[in-house]
């Protein structure tokens, strides 16, 4: 990773844990172990790729106008929705994980109830945090919209639905990617786009922008489809192997190694390519489009 | 229960089915399950008395001028918390439920990870509908923070938190109001604020709807608790006895069921002063609230 990049989600992390720390401040009264549960999903380690991208399009479409500030609220709620995500995904009737991110989940830490309800909560949270953006109405119930969409019955909800169906039934390459698409890429997508519509895009960078998170929002999947087999548990802060043992499918399954990581530098290459539609410096999106490739290397 | 305010019910009822029937009419490909799990938990037998509140609240502070249409999409969303809540509270990590509304509850009609997903879907929904509600701008951002604080780690969740918490504990009169304040009462709450808004409520109205919904919303929990120890398990359509059984703190535990008897008569009184200070006809909410107070009798 270049030390640009690094600099960048560095203070990107910096700044979505502050305003998540100041969002999970004050328990209602009562409620300590939830709002524990909480912070504990939502401000542990992380990549925080999702606010990343909200950053990163805003700086790149604002250039010198560009004030962080401006992104805090967004890239907090995509952090919410992420996280909540994955706590329930974590639990004992979904996956059944009990290590994330090199600690225990949040059903191990706390108990199964309050993982649920941390989750729950964190959800309603993502909301809230775009009601408090200072973007002009109109231009809030846009990001709103935008998010619903992407976490919902329509979006990410049915993507791990559709994952959890597929254990052990033989997924083909279309089926795999409507998952992923839905899955993980859903929300990649609506953190650039929130990003984008933060910065006033165009319908022409909104497009541009769209087609670059799609591109490594699968690439991130299908890297993180190779590094289950290829990375040890240490670096992988989960079990290693767990998706292969749980006889799901995975890019690496359907298409080998070789071909996966073919699948992979297509995309990367996509990525690059929508980038090239945008004018004036692109260098942070494509460092990190070239990040999500080399991960874990 | 008066005809007038059967045939309300019923049409309330009927109101948001359909708009609910049509927001899940299309499941997304390869999440047919989900979406059955979320029709089964959002269209089963119901009360609806949160979407009635806010057919009610508007009928009432517009009068002649009430279209219903203008209140499907906050009916319907409030609808979706609701149920929801349900589906996750009966979880086997949660209150452990295996009927509900006289059926099978979620996890056992599908299984738990289509139940937590459903769930997690449902309380997303709900804000895609309010987004559909055809308000202005500002008018559609104060309800979706209305409902976000009713609903979130500040509101509903809260109360949920609260209550499992105090399962086999000493817990006050005080804080057994604060856990029912937050856990039914807020949804309550907001159902009849959003009703007042939808009407363009003054501030003095908003108030008087505020204390009226505050007074049924606590009264609608007195009366659970009396029926959990008076009513039989085809009554309530649940486990009677469920909460006596779990050594959960009670109305009735704490104050004895007469005690529980004149709280609910005092709560009662307290909702219709409030309604005293509304001009018009005040007739339906009058109905609800001796409804809520007279059910299962």
């Amino acid at each position: 990773m270049s030390a640009e990049l690094q600099t960048f989600l560095r203070q990107a992390s910096a700044r979505v844990e502050a305003t998540l720390n100041s969002a999970l401040a004050h328990p209602t009264c009562g409620a300590d172990k939830l709002f524990a549960a909480m912070r504990y999903a939502a401000l542990g380690p992380g990549k925080r790729l999702r606010p990343a991208l909200v950053y990163a399009c805003t700086q790149t479409l604002q250039g010198q106008q560009f004030d962080p500030a401006g992104c805090d609220a967004a890239a907090a709620a995509l952090e919410c929705i992420h996280a909540y995500s994955l706590v329930h995904d974590d639990l004992p009737a979904m996956d059944d994980d009990d290590l994330r991110r090199g600690r225990p989940t949040c059903h191990i830490e706390f108990d199964e109830a309050s993982a649920i309800l941390a989750g729950d909560a964190l959800q309603t949270l993502a909301f809230e945090l775009l009601l408090s953006s200072d973007a002009g109405a109109e231009a809030k119930l846009r990001l709103i919209e935008e998010l619903a969409e992407a976490a919902g019955g329509r979006g990410m909800v049915a993507g791990q639905a559709i994952d959890l169906g597929s254990v052990g039934r033989a997924l083909g390459l279309a089926e795999l990617e409507n998952m992923h698409r839905l899955k993980t890429g859903a929300l990649i997508r609506a953190s650039a786009r929130i990003g984008a519509l933060l910065a006033g895009a165009s319908e022409t960078q909104l497009s541009a922008i769209t087609r670059y998170a799609e591109a490594i929002g699968l690439a991130f999947q299908v890297q993180d489809d190779i590094l289950d087999v290829t990375a040890d548990t240490a670096t992988l802060g989960k079990t290693q192997g767990a998706d292969a043992a749980l006889n799901k499918p995975t890019y690496v399954s359907l298409l080998g190694l070789d071909g996966a990581r073919e699948k992979l530098d297509g995309l990367h290459h996509q990525a690059v390519d929508a980038l090239a539609q945008l004018d004036g410096d692109t260098s942070l999106l494509q460092q990190l489009a070239d990040y999500i490739v080399q991960r874990g290397h």
